[in-house]
């Protein structure tokens, strides 16, 4: 294939949550491949310093910045103020990055679907919280939803060139920080061991909700819709060293398993370039002189709370997985603060889950209800010294 | 899909070599899957009674036994005695299993390829020694040449979808029952030690060459020729436990591996049904309770040589890699009838390469001329007294 025209083959990219740790790997992919990408959105709830640095560095086109008074801060340029849903389903964005963490990401990631885009998506939550609705929304609009996390990436790229034979899928997870941990040794665990990611670099939220492993939960949630496999046929495999990223299993027995070293850039990449895979010697080469050894043990579903509580509530379906993800939301805000010890986190989702009425089939107001009702709950039982 | 004749769907198989590990394993993957494949051929060079049983059990239509005079115990039925030849370019063959070993899988193999067949391949010699002229008739003929050896199948299972970006293959090799061994221990070995191996259930002549490495030389050959990849870009690693089979490392730095228990009528399988994946409940799960770790090691390619030496002369080209195969042929042999140390065969190997004098694009009967100057000459060094 002769090349003609570089310039068509630029795909312009929105990057929503910019300023994040996937928001910022992203770009420094972009950075990496500027023949192949543009950054035409940037978006930011916080970090006024960090998104003045990359307007001045992409020149994008459209902006958001979610604090009104502190735009004033926004460097001149040539660019538009939009909201995030507008930048999401802009015709002059080809690929909309969703790196927003939380609750946050649901609404731009379904503007997004609606406009037909290619979603690039690290925000676990819109899928949790609402599959059911933006899977129908993408088969609608022509859009594809493309994972950036790095489990389903693996799963996807194993996928590749062969979808129909598939027997079942392997989650693999790191274990976290606290991976042999009796729960009488984890009700002791403080904020900043719990922020010490045994492997990865990631934003707080998520660092909590691998020391919880609700994190593995959400996944098991977020890659039932992602590739349409009944709950059953999705397994959760411990993994310490986070080579593995995860696997499949076909119909014939035989498993498909993606490597790399952990970094994000490289599922990132894979999503912005597919279906082509890039050259980037920036991203790193597993050097088999020093893997010695991959190591596998079982998930404790009973000493992990939080893991067995999302995949039931995955199972239970309705509002119970918009509930999971609002009252761990709040729950680990709490921790973090301090309020809470993180034992508490998954007593506080549990209670609130036994006390959710659920709707089986909700529209996206339900789940929006229940996601209020829920954070209030885990509010209101915390203020009432329960925990 | 609505399948509307089954009988046209099922593929019809000659199976050359099928008294042997991999021509027996073969023949239970239809046992397993009848509506899938027929067995129209069957070729054996010793054990009558083995294809006594077969043709009763499968009434082939072709046959070819080796040696004549036997040819008149075998049992009476409607099938004819053709040549191997024949049978591997038959109308009425579908696909054609070259499960013989050592160089008498070459001239099946060319026929087959020739009569644009799809060549199920276990056998490495016809690869190694002639590769350069299978493949430019496959591609002439429009065969295809499908591996069954784990290793090549491992590789083509994880290029499935994605031929186009690849970096490097991965051949992982489990170090056979001698992997930590000094050279000094190796000169030792006995026969009974050599042909327990630690994973795999196989043929005497491959056990060997697993046992000395000089197996996985030849594979790293094939992979060359099956693959297109320059030698430069396919690394062999050591895997004692024999799950990953092996791997390929992608321009963006990924990796994909396949995995699964050793058990060869997988790949077997793979290469009968491909592109499909068939359900098939013999073949066994990875039960990842049970696996605790995967481990890796550097080859080393002082103490085995034999792997070092396969390499070269796949990097030399030519008849050298011609001389490999046939001086390891012999070799081993001796080695199994106690002629030869096992260290003596690494040692031969050596002598005939150092005193072969190449042809550097070689007919196919110089490729012959090259292996019987090969196999006398490990005959005259050893009658020399030498080593």
């Amino acid at each position: 294939m002769i090349i003609r025209d570089m310039g068509s083959m630029i795909k312009r990219l929105a990057v929503l949550g910019s300023t994040g740790s996937i928001g910022q790997q992203t770009l420094e992919v972009v950075r990496a491949l500027p023949d192949r990408f543009r950054i035409v959105g940037l978006a930011a709830r916080k970090n006024v310093d960090s998104l003045t640095k990359q307007i001045s560095e992409f020149k994008p086109r459209f902006v958001y910045y979610r604090d009104e008074e502190t735009q004033a801060h926004l460097p001149g340029g040539e660019y538009e103020l939009l909201s995030l849903e507008e930048i999401a389903s802009h015709p002059e964005v080809d690929i909309v990055v969703i790196a927003t963490s939380g609750k946050s990401g649901l609404s731009p990631t379904l503007a997004a679907v609606k406009a037909g885009k290619r979603v690039a998506l690290a925000n676990k939550e819109s899928l949790v919280m609402a599959g059911h609705i933006i899977t129908s929304e993408a088969q609608l609009h022509k859009a594809q939803i493309l994972p950036i996390d790095s489990e389903h990436s693996a799963i996807w790229q194993c996928l590749e060139g062969e979808t129909q034979s598939v027997a079942r899928l392997i989650l693999t997870a790191s274990g976290g920080p606290f991976r042999n941990y009796s729960p009488a040794q984890l009700e002791k665990v403080t904020v900043e061991q719990a922020l010490k990611h045994p492997a990865w670099q990631m934003g707080e939220k998520v660092t909590i909700d691998s020391a919880t492993l609700m994190n593995k939960g959400l996944e098991v949630i977020e890659a039932h819709w992602l590739f349409n496999i009944p709950f059953e046929n999705i397994a959760v495999v411990i993994h310490p060293q986070s080579i593995i990223h995860s696997m499949v299993e076909f119909i014939d027995g035989a498993v498909k398993a993606q490597l790399s070293y952990p970094d994000m850039r490289l599922p990132i990449q894979y999503a912005l370039g597919y279906p082509e895979r890039l050259a980037n010697p920036q991203l790193p080469r597993l050097d088999w002189n020093h893997i010695n050894q991959l190591t596998f043990e079982q998930p404790d579903f009973d000493t992990f709370l939080c893991l067995r509580l999302a995949v039931e509530a995955g199972k239970k379906g309705g509002t119970y997985p918009a509930v999971v993800c609002a009252a761990d939301e709040v729950a680990v805000e709490l921790f973090l603060l301090q309020r809470i010890k993180f034992t508490d986190i998954a007593y506080l989702v549990e209670q609130t889950l036994e006390q959710h009425q659920a709707i089986t089939h909700p529209t996206l107001d339900e789940i929006t209800m229940a996601d209020t009702w829920a954070r209030e709950k885990v509010l209101r039982l915390v203020a009432g010294g329960n925990p």
